[in-house]
């Protein structure tokens, strides 16, 4: 097998044909990975869960964005793998493009008013919904390291079996949160993310999304605080600890500048990453800015196959 | 789709016709737009939860008010779309007008007697009470932004999968409460309205109650605090956030002066509400004053079908 | 209907015909009513919860009322509409009296032994052990402004929505309690009395046991601090707040001077109260006292028919 | 009836024909009373939780005990009524002696290591448990006047409810405990354990068992605090507050002197005593030793048929 | 029986046919015990949850274990008995090795980012999961003495009971955790070790993980702290603690020298143990060392047989 040449060369990155799934998972992550979007095994996710997340703040860059009908329609003419939102946007929007476009449907989330020392994300929505949708697949929140991680592990592992289930393929925002991280380095350290995505591996997840790491700083545990490593091998890293999980990296904050965003994608393929979920560095340009980027990353993509 | 291009012209607000609805929510809704009040697609519902929330306190003004038969009276002669009260209220008053007037049934609630820095509103009714009393819809407070809003988004989440299945349109109260929102400028600015106001949305409200915005002060983040916005931007801005959920704006405390309850309504519904929960402000006054000035509010909104 | 020209007369206190009622709580209702007691449509109800609430201290002053056969005894011999008591109480001495006495279950209860800070009463029975009893009511405690009162209200709807099922009448033992009530004047106050006949009524209670307020002392918010309202003048107040919900006033600690009860008794009747429950102004005489002054307490409920 | 006349000559204690019981309750504790042990009415129970409750300390002072065969042992030659343990004891060592001698399956139950403060017993094992093991009763810690008695007490409600269904007879352990009960004059006080009997009443026991409550001291609440009882007049005390609950009284520490403890016991019987559950004053003596008590126990008993 | 002869001579430790099983369970251990590994009657098990425990931080010394694969060919070429791992790892490998090699699906587990103070290891996977995935036993951390053992056993009791519905035999991680633990001596220590042991059967465990207690230290509680035993001696006491449950040592942090390993493992077989959990000590050595390491373990065990 394939998967398993790659484990021993040490080439990281993972790819359907290497997974045993059940029938469910694995029609609806081929639906992901090669019915749409760049359709070579790779994903280009487009998520809109921020004005729960983060306020509409989020959107007065570009008050168009405001609109969920922009990000259907960026999704849809920037050929997205899909599109990954919540209940209440997928209810309300999805009808208009039912079929055209796979749906992430986002189960959990809360609003950042409450600072996140404690943080908890709670379910909103129930892969049953995902179902009722004719959603591809769900995401899920975990908060890695929170203090109330009993809390969330334990949700999210009722959410698992609902997946499996249902044959719902499963994708987890591994966020690293809580007083804890941020007194061992803060939640961007590649200590964070290494530890996110391994927790995703043992947890269950079939996709993980994750964030580039930073460069260590001095709060970190060793042997992570000692580590020099250069963007490349910290990419590496962590996805050699997401195992068989497919990794998608966030954008985070926008950038403004497209050369810088689309560098970031290679560099993120050549590492071994699935694919991206870019949500504000996207939708927060003008439509055909917009479009234009996101058909660059497209094609990237398509040079990077799975 | 008149909603499609709405969004495209910026001219907020939402109607029945441009959304996709079960089709238990849609006969429901319908009859609460078309078939009561002032049948043109807008909303004026009569609320009762006040007792509960405030105590008798709020009955002073106008003692009659105390005896529920007094709202029910207002809101048939004064043509309300809808009388919106939790379960007490319901089952001992309804009978008596079973069907002449529509029943959004308030599910959750809670005294004022301790303070509202951990808020939590518990549901002590469910949508199947609201089933069996024919109900048109239910009412839920969601406490925005509270420290314990992962009890409250995951008890919202159960009631709105309820909501679906028994095809029950689902009225979200969102409130900002609790400490973090009091330390960035409070329940009744425009961060939290506008922020309210997504959540809605977001959760899969299909109609939410909010506030007029006040003009921001000192506390509110980025980049709220720097807007210099007039009423009629605010209230935009916060239709405009809601999406496709359905505006209504709260009267909040009681003002004496008619007209300018009237200007009110007449600015929310340029402003793209759907119509206006009026509690206090209709049913504080002497019962020939309320229906005389709920017969204004009828008659502006007709003015305004959606 | 006799019971809207009462309100609109502003005379307080409501009666079983005026009523909407699922079939069962009306048939039980009606054995409390017109089956027992007085008969005549007031009610007088024998609790026995205090071994639980305050430990058998409460029993020294009559070392004979430690054994519950003595407040059966009194049930019946004093002609009692129904004797209040928990599930142990029920399942080791109903049986002596099966059918010669109507039982209302208490359902949740609590020792003193913490204090009432946060106070919150847990249930340790079932509505439908009541069904299994023959039980023709279900009492329940809430703590009105307590501040877990989400956890308290939660509970009490699921009770409620358990009464509908089994039609099965529901008497709240409405008791403000908490450190947020004790500093806005505590849970004897006016205020707080006023507003816990509020909750029973939004919340859905049949019945209502509520304690006679007290003047006003300076902690209790505007508009009550200012009030200068006369015994009867309070009393009508909270028998009005409690709207169709029907009330019995409680008797408190033991007051030895029998004229003052059975005065207390009268104004409670012509404030329209439906009735009483005192316990240890009972149970604490001696048997022939107990019994003499239940009659008397009788015939006077009997002058009061509703 | 028996009971009533003993009631009625303050004559303290209860017996199985006084009780009205479902018909598995009343065929499982008959077993207990009259089909093993004195088999006359009383109880004479061996318990073996000590291990989960003080860790394996307790069986220091004779190391044999720590092997569960040595207790099982004991009970049988010893001729005792039960043997009560939790489901990892029973699971590993009830085959060996099925059916010779009565089981008490204890179903909650916590270590020693965090303090008391906040005490709760969490159930590890079900009535179904006790049913499915053959177990002719549950027994059940409730920690008296503990601040999270909330869940104690909902807990046992449920516990209580299955031995309903089931007609499993329930041994409460009612133990005072927490921070408030120490503020109060100690668990082991008149006060603590006269309150711990009514309680057990009240929620709805069959069986308790308790402490030889300590004489008061200055702490306890009135009028516990003056009381100036010898012994007896405080276990007939306790036994009264228990009403219709048959009262084992506990052995606590080992007592060296044999003499002491038949002492004990014969006061225990003569104010009323159902029987005793003593551990520790059994199995931490050799099992010669240990056989040579439980005979003289079991004599001693014999001579009080209830 | 040859069980009871041993606890009469006091030999520690425990075999399958002194056992009384459900059918399930027995087959199941069986092949745990003589079908795999050393396959009479001891246990050899490879644990694989550190990357979720401890974060990917453990492989730093071994890179290429951090690819699961790296523990199933060591489980598979060295002969062990079983490999426990989470349901992430075991969806994503299992199904290259299935039949091979027993599976022990490790039902819950935490990250150690927030510290142990109030431990408490949520359940991400079912006994259903373990089921599907055709697994031989479940594991379950129990955080022994945590100021949240009521969470942890509670939740344990529901595994326990699905683990008896479905004849899945149960290792318990008895861990002893938490703020009290440590203020007693420690989680290593004797006292800390041997409670362990105890709750691991009373509570029902079939097969318990423990460390090898270390010399007590001023802080335990008496009389722990006043003894004076040798390696063997606590080893023996603990084991003996364990009753009928098997006992597994663990082999904590990684050990350089493969002789001093050896002679832990002879230690821990003469004093009574079932076997062995050893990760880290295995795979964080190369592969072909870490084979020749496990064989001479293998060895060895086979020379103890049970």
């Amino acid at each position: 097998m394939k998967r398993k040449s790659q484990a021993r060369t040490d080439k990281p990155g993972t790819s359907l044909s290497s997974l045993s799934l059940a029938h469910g998972k694995r029609v609806r992550l081929w639906r992901l990975l090669y019915g749409h979007g760049p359709a070579n095994g790779t994903l280009m996710v487009l998520p809109l869960d921020q004005g729960l997340e983060h306020g509409p703040t989020d959107f007065f860059p570009n008050p168009p964005a405001l609109d969920t009908s922009f990000q259907f329609r960026l999704a849809l003419e920037g050929r997205y793998s899909a599109i990954a939102l919540g209940i209440g946007l997928a209810e309300k929007y999805m009808h208009e493009h039912a079929g055209r476009i796979p749906l992430v449907l986002k189960l959990n989330g809360k609003t950042n008013i409450a600072d996140d020392a404690e943080a908890v994300s709670p379910a909103f929505a129930s892969v049953e919904d995902a179902v009722r949708l004719g959603a591809d697949a769900v995401g899920y929140t975990v908060y890695v390291g929170s203090p109330r991680q009993d809390v969330e592990i334990r949700e999210f592992g009722k959410v698992r079996q609902e997946c499996e289930r249902f044959g719902m393929p499963l994708v987890v925002w591994a966020y690293p949160r809580g007083r804890d991280i941020e007194a061992k380095g803060g939640k961007g350290s590649l200590y964070a993310q290494d530890y996110a995505a391994r927790v995703a591996e043992e947890l269950g997840a079939d996709v993980v999304k994750l964030h580039e790491p930073a460069p260590e700083i001095g709060a970190s545990p060793e042997p992570y605080r000692s580590l020099r490593e250069d963007p490349p091998a910290r990419l590496r890293r962590v996805v050699r600890s997401a195992g068989r999980v497919m990794v998608l990296f966030s954008g985070g904050v926008k950038q403004d500048d497209d050369a810088a965003v689309l560098r970031k994608v290679k560099l993120y393929m050549e590492c071994g990453a699935t694919g991206v979920m870019f949500g504000r560095n996207m939708w927060l340009r003008p439509m055909d800015e917009a479009l234009a980027l996101s058909r660059r990353v497209h094609a990237l993509l398509s040079r990077h196959p799975r």
